[in-house]
């Protein structure tokens, strides 16, 4: 039996603004380092440790990482930086306040641009500065693999190639892993684990900065899931994460 | 023509309680902290960037690379964990404050401890609590290569391989690299890269958190070498270096 811990990032500097995030690079807020530092606090009580970490190129997925393995005496870890564990990449609505969004278009139509699993937002322009076409994280990729925008299912598109040739070998092999992404790029790989439909998939909501523990057997299916820490915690922070697209 | 920078940490509470360190995993200050930063900062504004950075298991290390790739925006960049590029052990000196040593054995003896390029301090007792040997870094070693002391021919004697198997490649493929190292895994480097001697180099200070950048031949053989900053601020930080192993 195998054991993987996923873990989304603490709250970003958007998350408080309620911007749409995307691949921008915005960083965490005091509160986000708190928790990430918090799990790992709870990762050490609870006897983890680690051979080896995979997070995003994105810097809020990156520093919870990084405070979480400091805080279990980790910070020599192997760590493999994989573009494709990103944030869905939100296209035109990146930098939008979710709300004013929503008091715009509506909640509905945020509600299906945040929660279609097939209905991307429309893409960025090739020559909007937002793109990440010049961004030397992603120079070693050929230019039809940098989106403008994505679904969820173009997310779990890229994400699951990552589990398949990346990080399932690697369990496979023995290896400990940690994995700190972002809320899509985790429902992706969720997702394929739980084998969850693509209607249920967009209402799976992962609160910040928790840790998530998936017991898998030799087939890497999963045997059991459940998140570490205070589950009246957990279930506020849910509870926030789905009320962020409301116009109010 | 090739370009690489080479660091020493930020100055570590040992450096500070002006202990021997060696493979201890002692953390940074916060002027430790600050002078990762001022690095980034220095090597920013400078118009440097990096594909790669190298550093050892040892926190000190680490936490100064973090630094300074945070202050560049580089958080996203692939970095290669190796002990070999680890501090000199210093065996059974470890954990001793360098001035108390000195008074009890004399300024000459702890020189030739310190600075001997072939006499290595008495070892660690197998059996004492300092020794490496049940410390999950290391566990892919086999028990012979972890170190019980040192004498700084043992240190280049491992990290001229590193340099050989791992980072020259890397700078052949055209990857511009940081490595945040040690006083003495860095003069091994420097012995190897500058052809210096044996008696010559226990000589050479080098001060925490400058920059150091070496401009290679496609040989890669030095065509020169400077300290990034302020010169004055790296003649004081060589003199503190270089009166640390005095009694008074």
């Amino acid at each position: 039996m195998y054991k993987i811990v996923l873990m989304r990032h603490g709250e970003s500097t958007w998350n408080l603004d309620n911007r749409f995030t995307g691949w921008t690079d915005v960083d965490l807020t005091e509160k986000g380092v708190a928790e990430a530092r918090q799990a790992g606090k709870l990762l050490k009580d609870a006897g983890f440790t680690f051979d080896l970490a995979y997070t995003s190129v994105l810097k809020r997925a990156i520093r919870t990482l990084w405070g979480t393995l400091d805080e279990m005496d980790l910070m020599w870890l192997p760590v493999q930086h994989d573009w494709r564990l990103n944030e869905r990449h939100y296209g035109a609505l990146q930098g939008l306040n979710k709300a004013e969004t929503a008091a715009k278009y509506g909640d509905e139509q945020v509600l299906v641009w945040r929660r279609s699993y097939d209905t991307p937002p429309n893409p960025l322009d090739e020559n909007d500065e937002r793109t990440s076409f010049n961004d030397p994280r992603y120079a070693g990729l050929q230019r039809a693999q940098i989106p403008l925008t994505e679904c969820l299912k173009d997310t779990v598109a890229r994400v699951v190639p990552a589990w398949d040739d990346s990080i399932a070998p690697a369990i496979r092999a023995g290896k400990r892993i940690i994995v700190s992404a972002h809320g899509n790029s985790l429902r992706a790989l969720i997702k394929m684990l739980d084998g969850i439909s693509d209607d249920a998939i967009v209402n799976l909501n992962i609160p910040n900065g928790q840790p998530l523990v998936y017991e898998l057997d030799a087939d890497l299916k999963p045997i059991k899931s459940y998140y570490l820490g205070d589950q009246e915690a957990i279930a506020a922070a849910l509870a926030a994460v789905a009320s962020q697209g409301k116009s109010k």
